[in-house]
């Protein structure tokens, strides 16, 4: 069974990131045929004003995965811009892609409700559902791992798969299927969501001092005022950190909040250190990487990629010509 | 100065093919540095459930090509999707294409009017001015031979091309202009549109009977009942095919017929005669020319096709990325 799984290169990569992909990610590669690409081309659909410099970038995410676990030997890496076949595709794909299939979908329309996206509405970003499928199915990938609001793009996929073999009269393509992802929802340090333009991210290359100075500005429960108060790890925000970062502790901290032993400070101090602790090896794991080590790999997983791209190109052409 | 200019491989050639662009394209090779290239992609935006044969017309549309008097010596011919360049630069130009711009393209908005192309609003179509764009610019084409109509297209084209120097500070592409060409309009034998569907047309490749059983069935005059009343050459298909293929004799026509002294199936076998002449050579260079022939031809095409499109999409990535 192979899985086909993409990440934007757009900066570096957070807790969130960590929590929600990458963790599941690592879990894939042991049992299934595993493909990660560098989705450059489509950063370019959002951020192509932004002047990114998308090959430093490209590098730095795979030394990212590589250093969280992921694992050139198991998974093939790849960059999206050097097979050229997903441009191919997209193109071909286009041509029987209704439009109404792609203004219809959810997060078009929800995207477009967003100012940072209205003003982005290009060609790029209403055809983002075709590019993505011909990423998917150029690999005849089985399953992909999504979260639920990534649903109905791998819907429109699997209509754009049904509607070739109608058209074409001969079946290539596998339907992807969804292989449906809890994803841990990790909150930002504020309380919003865990994003870069919010300032509210730790990052996996932080040392232990930024750690700490972030983890220290944590919100916690506003209603706690002195350390006897008794506190509410429901509503705070560092009690999300232990869940997710410390949960052999997680118990009797919660008992020492809920009670008024434990202060927030002495609380972010052991949230800090397990945090710390996760991502020392991942920060010394992505300093030993040397560049050149990257691109390596990269050449190494693009021809993989390429030649069995390139065979069902081959095979889709001799289809539609 | 370059002409860059293509056509979609959809079948035959006729009469309409030959006066509207071929002849233009014929004078055009003479003064200017001329890429002709059969446009099997843009086939697929609308003919995609055709079930053409895109391989086997795109061999018979250069052979036409090359009958009429196009010269292999002089303008370099290729095959669009031999050169992938145009679907990569077509990716990046979605990117950065507003669908507003594309939205209110005056040929996308009359063509939704129409039930065959309102059926077929795919992605592909509503995009067919970026794959254009793409298919000059990757050129550096100086020029390019429209009809008024096109004119909304190649302002696209500009427009694109003026975005992408403004977004990425650097400018790589050419701004295109167009070569405004007076299309003489030739109507179909039953005095609309000439085109396969309505079944009206006279192909590049008809036979003598063939041309003769055509003509015989145009309308004329229908005023006209017997041979001695006076005739209204304004009103009369035929007359227009003296127009444009029978100037030496136009002007006796003209008054012959006006003066009642010439009988429309004399007039129609005249006309015949001359369409006859002209096409006899080109028929018996079509049947002159071998598959193989063709095939060499465009590889040569392609050859120096990809060799300027790959050094121009490796700037535009330098730039991008």
């Amino acid at each position: 069974m192979r899985i086909v799984s993409g990440m934007r290169p757009t900066g570096k990569l957070h807790l969130g990131h960590f929590i929600g992909v990458i963790k599941n990610w690592i879990n894939l590669q042991d049992k299934y045929d595993t493909f990660y690409f560098v989705a450059d081309w489509h950063a370019l659909s959002t951020k192509y004003d932004e002047g990114l410099d998308l090959n430093e970038l490209s590098v730095e995410l795979v030394k990212e995965w590589i250093a969280c676990g992921i694992d050139p030997e198991k998974t093939t890496l790849f960059r999206q811009s050097d097979i050229k076949e997903h441009a191919e595709l997209y193109l071909v794909l286009n041509m029987i892609t209704p439009v109404s299939w792609l203004e219809r979908n959810p997060t078009y329309k929800d995207a477009l409700q967003q100012i940072e996206y209205k003003d982005k509405n290009n060609a790029g970003f209403l055809t983002y559902p075709v590019l993505q499928t011909a990423d998917i199915i150029l690999y005849d990938a089985n399953l992909v791992p999504i979260g639920e609001d990534q649903k109905p793009h791998l819907e429109i996929a699997r209509e754009i798969v049904r509607r070739f073999h109608y058209l074409f009269k001969k079946e290539i393509f596998t339907e992807p299927k969804e292989l449906l992802t809890e994803i841990p929802r990790l909150p930002g340090l504020d309380g919003r969501k865990m994003s870069k333009s919010f300032n509210n991210a730790i990052y996996l290359d932080d040392d232990e001092n930024t750690i700490w100075a972030k983890v220290r500005q944590a919100k916690t429960d506003p209603a706690r005022i002195k350390k006897t108060d008794p506190g509410h790890p429901e509503v705070c925000i560092v009690f999300d950190y232990h869940k997710a970062f410390n949960p052999d502790e997680i118990e009797e901290i919660e008992k020492e909040c809920r009670a008024g032993n434990i202060g927030c400070v002495e609380c972010k101090k052991r949230c800090a250190a397990k945090i710390n602790e996760l991502l020392t090896p991942i920060r010394e794991k992505k300093a030993s990487l040397k560049t050149s080590e990257i691109l390596d790999i990269i050449n190494e997983g693009n021809k993989k990629a390429k030649n069995i791209a390139s065979k069902k190109m081959e095979k889709v052409n001799s289809i539609i010509f």
